[in-house]
């Protein structure tokens, strides 16, 4: 079985850069599979990126190569760098990308990327996810071992991340990490912090957002509060843009108490 | 011969929903071909997803699984379906997603899935695109039967359809579902409802729209009316956005007669 | 090993264009793999094409089919063609497409698409993408040879492209062709132009952007030019949008100096 390598970029598709990827890819390792997870984060967002990560590669198979450019620091110090997981690798600049996986999933191993002969001849200054990320993503999937990119490393970036807080009575302090295409507002408190079917309602911007099991579950048009799929609280309204209705946005505070 | 499996949502690809399904999908069925055929439908438009389902699956091959999630209901008691058209399998939510297709084209059967060994252990109340509707289609990928799903069903739900109508002397009235990235206005009314060659104009707001051949048949920056790709009228300007030059939008009437 | 089929576009992928070309490829070459490159190119810029063709094709394996409908065209006396380049083959409207990958690359040979027997059945006036183009790479995929689509043709359609011009000082003239989404607006200068390692500044919307290594060697915030990935010069921020930050936009002259 051919290996599946994934691309996960910030650099939309109306402009080349996926595609030259892409090429580089076919051209090394030309079994590959090749897929794309996603190519909206927001330009530079690796926070968004980290989120992307942690919310996708637990539900892959094993053996399976992520290849992640979201790299606003290309062509300064910052490492690009191979990280071993759950099976997988993810090839990446060394930035805070595995940041939120790590919450939840041990590293295995990671090494620095070194090795010039897993990576295009000519390397710009600009463009290292088409002139080291990919390349490098393809000779893994030819078989390369990771060993083979460079040596080991014992630390990596890791993003400060606002961990939400419990008082002894229960209640719980986050904030809102994520809006996402429907306006439902990702927060940073875990499902694991709620007593399983007791009753809760969220506070944020002066609005309660009670919570209830799904989105249909509220009348249409009013907020709510989900344990979303990610595992985290998220503040919606059934059939309405939640962050757009409530002014809800990055970085703001969300408090969780018993009604 | 793999199966192909391909995914249509409204999930967007800034979100990590659909990398999850994607894994999910791999992780199952690691031989399956996936295969994008959109991500943008307007979040919770299940008329717009009816329109896009109706212009895709006719051309695909006998065998390919249709994953088509556009789910406000989720976590209600909308049902998640399988239906058999074409020789071909959709995977879907049972909220009238299969109403165009069902103009065209004969259902031959449907199932409601009720299958829990088909799903993922934990299913969470607001994303079945991910633990339902994505490890139900990679399973018939791997060569479950369609009947191993649940149920057979012989109603689903089916979409309230505005019919073009015409009057005895062959004048039409339709109106406007859905406008296109160019600018396009695609309407109700059918070719079929049109004398082969013979010369019509469509009125829409205050506008009138001469049946050409071809965009390039109208001058550029004048009003055309064309037999699209699909089989309905459209609303066109050769070289420019019809929806924005003439204020056309969804559920607008249209009249067609002879000139 | 199957052939690689390559789609970019200016559909999007709201609509289901995309969708029935995939389907129309599979159901004729049911082997081939489907690549996407990007479907956002600015609806009927050739322009922009012409420059993704020339930043992608080139990195891609010998044998690769690549479509490319950005057809503004559709419908009219424009001809379809087939080019083949670096031992790739691509399948387009003649509209200029190739301007950009031929200005480094060599035309190997092009043939006017007149087979109908390479098509479906039945052409539709305004969607050649998935009743020519589609097939006809789908037939090239199942090993129809380069020949059979039809006559061999000596010319085809080039775009007036801006050429970077040098006076005996050295100073350039050129223009900005294309933003990206990070607002970097990629100029006709190319690399070449300028003597390695020595000392410029470019001149736009007077601001001065003086020539750096990378992105991150300017403070954040500030101005700067580099030499882009696809061997052009760059006018760029670090950590903005330059396009926006200084209002530069397609067609604006750029003068490049030594300091």
């Amino acid at each position: 079985m051919p290996f599946l390598v994934t691309l996960t970029t910030d650099f939309g598709t109306r402009d080349p850069y996926v595609g030259a990827m892409k090429g580089v890819i076919a051209k090394i390792a030309p079994e590959a599979r090749i897929m794309d997870l996603g190519h909206e984060i927001a330009p530079g967002n690796i926070t968004e990126a980290a989120l992307f990560v942690g919310a996708t590669v637990p539900y892959f198979p094993v053996g399976t190569i992520h290849t992640v450019v979201v790299d606003p620091g290309v062509g300064t110090e910052r490492r690009p760098i191979v990280v071993c997981a759950l099976g997988q690798v993810l090839v990446a600049p060394d930035n805070g990308i595995v940041t939120v996986l790590e919450k939840r999933h041990r590293i295995d191993a990671a090494y620095c990327i070194e090795n010039t002969s897993l990576m295009r001849d000519a390397i710009s200054h600009t463009f290292h996810g088409r002139d080291v990320f990919a390349p490098v993503a393809a000779h893994l999937a030819q078989g390369a071992a990771v060993e083979a990119v460079g040596a080991r490393i014992e630390t990596w970036v890791r993003l400060t991340w606002p961990e939400a807080t419990q008082d002894t009575a229960g209640a719980i302090d986050g904030m809102i990490v994520h809006v996402d295409r429907f306006g439902n507002a990702i927060t940073t408190i875990p499902a694991s912090m709620l007593e399983p079917g007791a009753p809760y309602v969220a506070h944020a911007q002066q609005q309660q957002f009670p919570l209830r099991q799904t989105y249909g579950a509220a009348a249409p048009g009013t907020p709510l509060a989900v344990l979303g799929s990610t595992g985290y609280v998220e503040l919606s309204v059934n059939g309405a843009h939640a962050a757009e209705r409530f002014g809800l946005a990055l970085g703001m505070p969300v408090h969780i108490g018993r009604t």
